[in-house]
């Protein structure tokens, strides 16, 4: 279906390809998390939906246009994030905090113990530009959070670069130890995240 | 030469033997750094080190064995590491720190900021299973001296497991981040990093 014909396609319509894409990207990314992106093949992706190959092709052109669109999903959730924090949290300190709990939630709840970071160099050199620059932009409202709670003697004067670093290694890390059948609260584990990441930074 | 002639060797052909294997590691973990694991061919090492392709083939079978062989040296560090912080370090608290610190030195300054993390699934069944072996013995004890330190008093009782693998996930993800010609100091990010993660630890 062209993209002309689904914007002129009833609301049930759309309602259901929406659906469907985001079946498309779950099963994608719960087969790159077992697989690995290489050896995940758009076959594995239809077998695990229980539909044919040639199905998917109404959807995505190719697996790089599938993992383009997790990275676009997941960057709008850290968007939706970040904007919630602005009004739930008063400080630096709390922000931060809710955007690990959240962060981690996110992924292994709704992204499938997402494996979506360890995938960027696999992206065509334009589309991984963009996802670059919104995973920067991501960092770069944590490393403030981290400068200004130290300004205001919330958190220790680290160094911030290093800092969110430090805290983007231990949550990306969890695509590769989560297992989404282990019966591990995603909230749960964000709550410890958060208690242990932010912990570090407290000032004392 | 087969390994039988390399027992044979006067002792100068062996030292220049064990010098050229290590200089093929080191140019491999270059590669990988540089250009991902699959992307690496036998010709990248070749290049890098100015030499034919053929030449490789007196020191590693294929990609897969150089893989391995980097692994094991790897693992090998960290149980020196291990050993070496049973002397050094009195308390719980401070072999943790030591081997943070150290894992991060190691990493950076000798393994050329190591990707050795992330490749374990590109290794032959049989030898993943001994590499993961490996790592999870390192884990192992990483765990029971955080447990110790909590039933001494000196760090804060949580997980052990989500500790730990919020460690080695801020460890390993330098090598996402690090350029080896950026100036970084790896003793001083070892111990930026050490502060860091045992801070959120300690009892206060």
């Amino acid at each position: 279906m062209s993209s002309e014909a689904a914007q002129t396609a009833s609301p049930h319509v759309r309602r259901k390809r929406a659906r469907r894409r985001r079946e498309i990207l779950h099963a994608a990314l719960a087969t790159v998390r077992d697989r690995g992106y290489h050896a995940t093949t758009l076959d594995d992706i239809a077998e695990r939906l229980g539909i044919r190959k040639a199905s998917l092709y109404h959807y995505f052109a190719d697996k790089d246009a599938i993992l383009y669109a997790c990275h676009k999903e997941s960057l709008a959730e850290l968007d939706r994030m970040i904007e919630f924090s602005e009004t739930c949290c008063p400080t630096p300190r709390d922000r931060l905090a809710y955007l690990i709990r959240e962060h981690v939630r996110v992924m292994t709840e709704e992204l499938e113990g997402s494996p979506l970071a360890f995938e960027v160099s696999a992206l065509s050199p334009d589309r991984r530009a963009e996802i670059v620059a919104g995973r920067d932009r991501y960092e770069a409202v944590l490393r403030d959070l981290v400068a200004l709670g130290a300004e205001r003697g919330e958190l220790r004067p680290v160094d911030p670069k290093l800092a969110v670093f430090g805290i983007l290694g231990a949550i990306n890390w969890i695509a590769r130890w989560y297992d989404p059948e282990g019966g591990t609260d995603g909230a749960a584990l964000g709550d410890a995240f958060a208690d242990l990441l932010i912990k570090g930074l407290e000032s004392t």
